[in-house]
């Protein structure tokens, strides 16, 4: 602690704690990414909005980048901090302050992680819907900042759609109380869907009042087993069309057998091209009516080559985990991740054209495919080869992101569907959004943020 | 047509469709406030996109203003033109461009009426949910806009929910297609949401990428009197836990008499202090009985005074004009109307302290209030006395206005929940947003707008 900036940011915010040990520098300076050395210059820890404010005050005049700091569980390198930064983690600010029956809403501190807001919803007989696998580790102002998706977009929408109100601290050290829990407010621009996504570059995302819904209804959980990516796209539509659909992911052949080689059970004797796991409102005989009527139909259509019905919790759970164990038995391969989105209607073409690029242009990669059907969103893992070099690797990657960039744009898409744009696609941003586009982000985070102090490099290079 | 800036406008844009007869100039130099003399320089009516942008480019050479034109619906003087300004009128863009089945959405041109719309979207079996009285010549531009509300929003939320993608002109004439009508997309600010609401003051919306819902449930309407707004707020929330509530409107014993007058039906033999039409989701028998359970519920709980429910369309229909018939009863008072909203939670306490501020500071008038209670906005219609001059009437409005502010202030709320700022709202904009915020939107718009071309002196003052 005998840096001198760090001196006079303990005069600014009198007993704002900070930490500089090695191990917390390395544990704060890094998200789930691993592809930069964290190297910041401290850790704080504000226990405050007041102290947040004073922090961002300092970070202005001191000439230092904060790099604002949640669970660290994206993807992107958002909250990478390997440039001498300050990291400001809201881990303190975890509280939950209020619970609102006849608004339905619930404000909670930035640091509060994910499942913590899910469990106070729950406690009230309401639920927070934004829901991935990182629910214990991330925080909803890491959720807001990338506007996180998960896998009930194709029924609840992402992150964006449940935040009634935000308080933020900006670059420029003003504290905004965006939108005020209200539904309707027709005054000017909605500065908080600006906030929603922006990757901590326009300011720290402080307390969040965070829309509530009527519970989950009680599910079902099938699997189905199918012949092609173009007939998925038909057993989604005829099921969508008599369904209400919580969840509508698929995966491949190449998916399921690294599950399967992690320990998970086979569900069918033979195997196929695609499978999706399809959970579906029941609570009623209608809907389970419904739902057997829809899978016959597949059935005798030839449509679904196989599939089964869950007949018990313990059966759902065992089918979900075919498809959320991918990315845990993918981790040994150390593998490249690409989270992009289309059109729902131009995935067929999209998968086909890209699979065909890949196969051509990089045989020596095994590719595992799986997603959202409902939202577009493809997640594309890399496998590195056991016999590649990591740097080799990455370097390869890129270049098979170049090509996916390429194609997002001929299908109109997007570089990152849910993950944030960060460091890791910050290359890529131009074939998603236009120069125009991307002038104008600029220029706005000149407006909010005029020093550059917040989350300088991310997104774009200011 | 010797405007020599006019003969540039025509030598820029090739072709370009203007009107200068002095009644075009009134025609669409106004909307539905009639506080403001038109007075443009001419009508431009392009038939393109690329007709648009040489307009915008024509603008900031020519040092021309323009305002941005569709239904004229509006109520906050958004598409006045008092000023010398170039009214850019969209209405020749009025096409459908596209449907598509698998995205379940509809792209269309800005000029594109409302009511055409959504008889395009049903005619392919499914709704565009938003929907309001003026549906026939509001068109869907300026319902962007406007982030217009309506009576489906504690339903289906406003405008900003259902606008998947957006093609502008910003002020500075580039063209930028936002969110490509893709449903996840973390790639950057959401500029798409800086533009709904944003009241032409950015630039100019062409075409819209509208979601499509499923078609709307089989529905029934009941109407019911009650003793005291704080039973109402009972009642709503009684009724939220047991149905689904299609629309929730409640008005005054003084809106139904205006009703009354105006030549409709009276419901009940007694009068009561406040009534409440509710459409709710039948089509099935479980929906049938738990309505009438909720009924019964709050009769025997003496929280209903008096109630029907409709046993036919017509009845339904009939019920729901005496809500829907409030603004043509009041229109021969010149009412001067404020748009406002809160908290749903906040609005017992807020229109108990303004009703009884309005009742100390000016009982020469008759005040009234009628709303959607689901979205926490209220209408508050001032009705001029006949023997009062128009001139002195509006004056005394606006002081209560400013008081209206006062009291919106102190609740949290918003002195618009859907019509826009436009001019009418202008003076109070500081009641609702701080000046840090004003100060950030007037750096927006520098950055999109850089000349100020776009709708000046709407919504703030650059």
């Amino acid at each position: 602690m005998t840096d001198p900036r760090l001196e006079r940011l303990l005069a600014t915010v009198p007993g704002l704690r900070l930490k500089t040990d090695p191990a917390d520098l390395e544990h704060y300076g890094r998200d789930w990414t691993r592809r930069w050395t964290p190297a910041p210059l401290a850790i704080a820890l504000p226990g405050s909005v007041e102290e947040v404010r004073g922090i961002v005050h300092w970070a202005n005049q001191a000439g230092v980048a904060i790099v604002p700091s949640g669970g660290r569980t994206g993807l992107s390198g958002g909250a990478v901090a390997a440039q001498g930064e300050l990291v400001l983690s809201l881990e303190r600010m975890n509280r939950v302050l209020d619970f609102n029956a006849v608004d339905r809403t619930l404000t909670v501190q930035a640091g509060t992680p994910l499942q913590v807001a899910q469990e106070a919803a729950a406690s009230h007989g309401l639920a927070y819907p934004v829901d991935f696998a990182s629910r214990g580790s991330a925080t909803v102002g890491g959720s807001i900042a990338t506007n996180a998706g998960g896998i009930r977009v194709v029924r609840y929408g992402n992150t964006r759609e449940w935040v009634a109100g935000l308080t933020v601290v900006t670059g420029a050290g003003d504290v905004l109380e965006l939108n005020r829990g209200l539904v309707k407010n027709s005054s000017g621009y909605d500065l908080r869907h600006l906030f929603v996504g922006s990757e901590g570059t326009l300011g720290v995302v402080v307390e969040a009042t965070l829309r509530l819904s009527d519970p989950p209804p009680p599910t079902n959980v099938m699997l189905l087993a199918l012949p092609s990516f173009e007939v998925l796209m038909q057993v989604f539509a005829a099921f969508r069309e008599r369904l209400q659909l919580e969840a509508f992911e698929f995966f491949t052949d190449v998916a399921l057998r690294h599950v399967l080689a992690h320990g998970a059970q086979a569900p069918f004797a033979e195997t196929h091209p695609y499978y999706v796991v399809a959970e579906f409102a029941t609570g009623d005989e209608r809907a389970e009516t419904a739902a057997l009527a829809a899978f016959e139909y597949c059935l005798e259509h030839g449509l679904v080559l196989d599939g089964v019905i869950s007949q018990s919790d313990a059966q759902a759970a065992q089918l979900w985990r075919l498809r959320e164990g991918i990315t845990e038995a993918l981790a040994r391969y150390k593998p490249y991740k690409n989270d992009i989105s289309v059109r729902v209607s131009t995935m067929p073409a999209f998968l086909a054209e890209t699979q065909a690029l890949l196969a051509q242009q990089y045989p020596q990669f095994e590719v595992v495919w799986f997603g959202h059907i409902g939202d577009g969103n493809l997640h594309i893992n890399v496998l590195k080869p056991d016999t590649m070099e990591n740097d080799a690797f990455v370097a390869q990657c890129e270049q098979v992101t170049t090509l996916l960039a390429g194609a997002l744009e001929r299908h109109g898409g997007s570089i990152s569907a849910e993950h944030g744009i960060g460091l890791v696609k910050k290359p890529y941003l131009s074939g998603t959004r236009s120069d125009a586009e991307i002038a104008i982000m600029k220029g706005i985070k000149r407006v909010l943020d005029p020093n550059g102090a917040m989350n300088p490099g991310k997104l774009f290079d200011a």
